[in-house]
């Protein structure tokens, strides 16, 4: 197979950091340059962390598109450049996989536009985890056939907000495809307050915040004498990385915009 | 909504016990007879532990179903019985939902004919319980994605074969799917021998059998930083009992014989 | 081993029913009496559910007493009776083991003197599952070196209230230990109301309702880059046999009343 | 509360880095020295990854002491240097907590009398994580009322022995407590060869090895009708942390050598 040429837009942010990683050691992957703010004509390896890693580190992203030439660019960066870097990559017959959110149904529309024009494909993701991509869509699937349904996540306590994005999606795809239910006995009652949890759409959803934890999630379905849990663990930032390698695969055979994960995974 | 009429054969059995309840209880449902090796012509309350649920009983299935006229035949009797009774069912224009196992590849074909030129739905299934046959699905499909994959299952210490069907089967279905992969590190090594269980096509399979557990099983995935994990409880013998509806609702929209409870469930 | 002589008051009930078969089966337990308010004289072999397990049935419990002189008397009836039958089994030197609630302080107290004076043991227990009890000394020692605890119990979705007794009662273990502590971000927010649980001390407590659970509790305990789960799985009313089981053996070398199996448990 | 004076030697070791970190965001802990084989006389917060954590380096241990005076010596190096270490310590009145294994009874016997000769506390512990020390303690007053129990451990695919340490000395300790017992059925039959696991004295352990899993281990104990369950999850290795901290303010009120972390933990 030949190699998939990558550029990686943000190699010093946590996560660009496990991308370059990725690439690095992906057999049918060749790092062709990255582009940062700064380090402008130095070579990656020299960077503290990345030793042994070669690459040309480019400031100008338009320059590093025309000197290397890169099949796909990985950007890990901030909503801002993630647009900017987007369209120029497609106006320069570069494939993007990009993981930062903030793009508008707009920005979307116009975008995918811009990918068919050119035939190439694009993926724009706001979670890589495929884990948790297929958690969410087991649990739509299940809900077909099991009504009773309670979501259990656990993250540990710094986390600000409860209950967690994920979970509430997974309630969202849930609720799309239940009939309404108001789950638990009807004359429940509560003794301590909110012991049972949040409500969404009947569908109770219960946040742990403890130390110790990273990004934990359980969808529990009951039925007539069984039960039937999904579950996902998330143990450190690396569960991205293979919805990052699917997509540098898939997104060489797309002649069109893809938005979520969701929609590259059967 | 038409209440679909139902004959059960086999009230008595701990299953058809279940049956009779399920039938009994499910507003749409009608119970019309039950077709039993003793009792003829009994009301089936006067029998131990049916008080208050009439139907007449009948020890000529031909009989019954002359009289009684079923939409739907539930027969959770014995190999032989089942294979007799599905056949009788079809001739007479009653559609069969049959949990017994022991069916050839040669019966199979003969009663999907049958069935076919009948008009006739027709439905067999060796495992009821909708918990765990999503579990396979679901155990299948992550599979595309994560290739590393142990089955852990749990049961009584009653039972005498090790691993259990399901989970052979469930590792077969991965198997179906994956890219052969010898899973663990090559050099690991056993100080203790079985530490790492069974092997099927490189999958690990762990069996647990311990007093107070029923049926249960976990396939966990891993994966970069993350695990994807599926679990099944079967509490008691209920946990059948929503396939059997499930079945018997959609033996009504089918005009074939359908093998297995994974073929109805999308 | 001599064999420990037992009565057993209320063998009908469902926990009386499970007794009978536990004393029944445990060779070195003898069962020679049952009390209950109907079928004075009969052979309890003779009512339904009881083939093959033979025992005089009494309605009076002192003559019952007289007669048969048990070592023990398994009471698993009401409060009422439970009360008046531990007096009774004292004064006759029967030692009793009690299932029921609703004892008074007043209660125990009087008890205990008459337990000591006739220098008698006597148990009475309101839950008998030990692993339960295990569940709650292990939380509570574990409280002493993890102070960020949550609990996690499921039951089933007929159970009217939240959270459950003993999930109530294994935080107040726990706060009894730890350092008063207010747990998760000091600035979490809750975006669906109920999202981090009931609280209780500091402690949080979800409570989820399902069908096809029993009674299932989990403490889980976060620390800096680990968790400890402690958790206790009820399948069915079997679970506590083991209790009542141990208690016989127990009230035998005991001469005073001991109220709570967690003092009988080391 | 008086500040523990706190010398670290190995800053720069995987452990020995989190133990730097431990010190100095632990309110009543001194950071005043580290002993490291390079950088004599530079601060430490001239080194990569230790911004802003001030402290002198030594590459002398003796001068260390006589000059910083700690309280504490925490010594996560290699087995050779540990001994000489806390040999040293013990020598200039500081109280070692090591973490080095390698000891010899020999060695303990010498150093515990050393200690109590100086009235010194000091600690050897090979296992730092307090929440798998109260794992082992808890599976073992647990088999005392339990028989039936089987130990699945859960492992990153890199490690090479099967099963871990951790699940052996745990049977251990479950096998020194409960009577010898063979469990499963007695005509129990593995269609495939290592399904039941292991086996240590009657009990089944299993070992799952996942790309993702860091180290994890459950032990199952299953009675009548319910099962008990105790898990540990290791997520990275400041799960020893806490157990570091625990030894830095328990050697302090010691007057004798304790080797393992079981015997401060109650």
């Amino acid at each position: 197979m030949k190699s998939i040429k990558v550029a990686i837009a943000g190699p010093r942010g946590r996560m660009g950091r496990e991308a370059v990683i990725l690439v690095h050691q992906t057999e049918h992957f060749e790092l062709v340059a990255v582009i940062d703010r700064k380090y402008d004509g130095k070579d990656l390896a020299e960077l503290d962390g990345f030793s042994g890693i070669h690459a040309p580190i480019y400031t100008d992203i338009e320059r590093c598109f025309q000197e290397t030439k890169p099949d796909v660019l990985i950007d890990l960066t901030t909503p801002e450049s993630g647009k900017y870097h987007t369209e120029l990559a497609l106006q320069y017959g570069v494939r993007p996989v990009v993981g930062t959110t903030g793009f508008t149904e707009d920005d979307i529309e116009r975008l995918t536009k811009l990918a068919e024009e050119k035939g190439l494909g694009a993926i724009i993701a706001p979670n890589f985890a495929i884990g948790a991509i297929l958690m969410m869509k087991f649990a739509q699937m299940a809900a077909k056939y099991f009504h009773d349904v309670e979501i259990i996540e656990l993250h540990h306590d710094q986390k600000l907000d409860a209950p967690s994005g994920t979970a509430v999606k997974t309630a969202q795809l849930i609720a799309d495809i239940r009939p309404p239910k108001k789950q638990g006995h009807p004359d429940e009652k509560e003794t301590l307050q909110g012991a049972r949890g949040a409500e969404y759409d009947g569908i109770r959803i219960h946040s742990v915040r403890l130390p110790g934890f990273v990004a934990h999630q359980e969808v529990i379905f009951g039925g007539n004498g069984q039960a039937l849990a999904i579950r996902h663990d998330s143990f450190h930032r690396g569960s991205f990385m293979s919805g990052v390698k699917l997509s540098v695969e898939t997104v060489m055979k797309l002649q069109t915009l893809v938005y979520g994960l969701e929609h590259i995974i059967e």
